[in-house]
């Protein structure tokens, strides 16, 4: 199949440089961008309206089935919303439960721009399986935790399972799907199993997602326990010997940072969830002056409430600028780098993130249509000011279509909702009126 | 005409507590709200498909016209912003150009649920017209500034031309216009002209709206030159003897806090647009210590660079939270009575800001039906966190549909739309592919 999107305005290459023209797509491949029609031709094309595309949007921080908690014990304070809160739910979660909210899940990430989502919860194969059918990528793994500091790896179910799932399905569907090896969080963690985990990580070649330094209570509990930061922790435990990328890093010591750039560690910033959940700001403008290329995560949906990457990016830009008084901070390209190539390397996606010539076709399309996008003095501005989730109007992933213009080709909108209705109804009872 | 809303989830009451049921509006007002069907009938049903109904949005500052100006200069620091991008391109407006940025305002302003706003701008009397005709409610002024400290209010053509709109326009269209007197700030006024003119705003029983402590720069300015802070300016003048509201309201010491109290200075918070312009957090939790009732604003288009309320009410709750390192910070329902009754209050409008029986019928309508808005624990945390504003589907400002499911009402959206592009051209000249 070959497709040739006319009439848009491109940010194409590592500086989002915009060109007026055609972009072109074969099979899973961008094969042409230019200002006049390619000479070759293609089996459809599309006029795109004057829409700006952009890389498809890379959420590298999740817990798809986390959408059925949306919104639970708002409002209270961070150890009560989890422990009185999200655990009782979780306690009840099924394999069918799970499939219900990773659906609603992908509804949402798609229409709002996302082709590709690292995701970090249990029962990961469901997952696994909806992506290889609705066609959007992922990177996931049998998360890693530990309660007992003798235990062996040989004796640990979840170690089993993370390399099982490795080799069942690493680079999956054509590598959209990419098994990795989360490492829940140090607290969730002992200190030997870690490193031995990360040896055998390291013996595979394979990723590691975790979350990192989130709250200062975690940091606190950790020196307490070790003498040690969590980076200190993961560092001294091989466990940053692998490829990294960690979610928060919310709460960074000089020195912290200085292992985070020895190892090319990537932080991923979760703005709404740090916020929402009163975790601190995360220090992004360090990360960067450190030569960090951090990348951009809603979180779980639970604390955010939604898995809308157009909202992260603004939530950072303006973030930034707060944080650090100064009104330069962060520039619109640096936020639309954090949520596109610099997720993608996160991921180890090496073939996508820029709109170029000869990389996969991951792209998103918004549409400058509505009166709060005009007018445009630069287009990247206006995605990370004005643009809202609901203005994208195609969703393109491996050149496959997903969402067009409030459609989705590859997934049955209203069967989704009605299995979340039935889902929810079994985890929370009729109550509420849900 | 009468109007029954039916199938809906009604917030009602200063509570905005919950209610499945009926809404009926009769002529301008709230006539029923009720589980059950009333007895007497309607022109007009509409089934809301269990949509959220909310008190009509009220942006309680901003300057309209500025959409043309939209991103304009965006990533500069603040005095390079304002000096070198927004200045000289307001010196180039004519009334023209205002009219075709202030329809573009309403357009954006409308499709997000605001059914009321208060503006400060140039050329106040068109933004009068178009409001009168579109049927949204607007509170504005011909703003106060003097430059000679000695002129004379007879001699000043701005207080005359202030008082002469007062006179022509106050309560006109059925109230929904308001006609107040805005003093633009400390820093364009001076000493003894602002207390003539607050003394004459004072025999009229006028209200009074302008810009208070948004920059530290500001309030170190004007101490220098009168050794007293903005507020304590404004109160030693008699201004605040007046019912004032004022935007930002960002740096105060104890005893500025004190002063609001003292003569119930409602403070206008304009997250996006501090944090863009790095300008600071305003203390809205210290606000509402003393009793304050914030109101919501977005501000202009240049510094924000949108009009989308649910931005800012979402913002709001996000950044009190993370400033104050506190989760349970600003709950969802301080920020909707924010957005709605407070902002309502701070404008003189009594009558509405709330859903009950014999207020205004001003309403914006949320849809349901997105994936992004399920589940419903609790719609007003659904609203403030997980919400768009493209889910507003229906909005009705005194008893009059101004929009649904995407069609304007009262507004010619394509006219707008290419006279927006014609008078942009004007503006810039044909460079930047506008």
């Amino acid at each position: 199949m070959s497709l040739l999107l006319k009439n848009a305005l491109i940010l194409q290459g590592n500086d989002f440089s915009p060109l007026h023209g055609f972009l072109g797509i074969r099979g899973t491949l961008i094969d042409y961008i230019g200002e006049t029609r390619p000479s070759f031709t293609y089996d459809d094309e599309k006029d795109m309206e004057n829409a700006i595309l952009i890389p498809g949007l890379v959420n590298a921080h999740g817990h798809a089935a986390m959408t059925l908690l949306r919104g639970i014990g708002s409002g209270l304070p961070l150890d009560r919303w989890l422990n009185d809160a999200v655990f009782p739910v979780e306690d009840r979660l099924t394999a069918d439960i799970v499939r219900a909210g990773n659906a609603l899940a992908l509804l949402e990430m798609i229409a709002c721009g996302t082709t590709s989502f690292t995701d970090m919860y249990n029962d990961p194969d469901v997952l696994i399986g909806q992506c290889m059918g609705c066609g959007i990528k992922l990177n996931i793994g049998r998360p890693f935790l530990c309660f007992d500091p003798e235990e062996k790896l040989e004796d640990s179910f979840r170690a089993r399972e993370a390399f099982a799932l490795y080799d069942r399905f690493h680079m999956a569907a054509d590598g959209r799907i990419r098994i990795e090896f989360p490492i829940h969080a140090e607290y969730t963690n002992q200190s030997e199993p870690v490193r031995l985990f990360s040896q055998e990580v390291k013996k595979r070649g394979g990723r590691i997602h975790l979350h990192l330094s989130e709250t200062k209570a975690e940091v606190d509990a950790c020196l307490a326990k070790y003498g040690q930061t969590p980076p200190e922790f993961f560092a001294s435990r091989g466990t940053f010997d692998n490829p990294v990328y960690a979610a928060h890093c919310v709460h960074l010591t000089e020195g912290d940072l200085a292992i985070l750039k020895d190892h090319g560690v990537t932080p991923v910033h979760c703005p709404s969830s740090n916020m929402k959940l009163a975790s601190g700001a995360a220090p992004v403008r360090k990360w960067m002056q450190e030569g960090l290329a951090p990348a951009l995560g809603t979180d779980g949906c639970a604390s955010n409430n939604n898995l809308n990457m157009f909202e992260e990016m603004h939530l950072a830009a303006l973030l930034a600028k707060i944080q650090s008084a100064d009104a330069t901070a962060l520039n619109a390209r640096e936020v639309l780098a954090m949520a596109t190539r610099n997720g993608a390397a996160a991921q180890g996606r090496s073939d996508t993130g820029v709109l170029s010539p000869g990389k996969k076709a991951d792209i998103a399309a918004v549409s400058v249509k509505a009166p709060h996008m005009y007018p445009d003095f630069d287009p990247a501005e206006l995605l990370i000011y004005s643009a809202q989730g609901s203005d994208v109007v195609l969703t393109v992933a491996d050149g496959k279509v997903l969402y067009e213009n409030g459609k989705y080709l590859t997934l049955d909108r209203e069967e989704i909702l009605k299995e979340a209705k039935k889902a929810v109804r079994q985890l929370y009872g009729e109550s509420n009126g849900f």
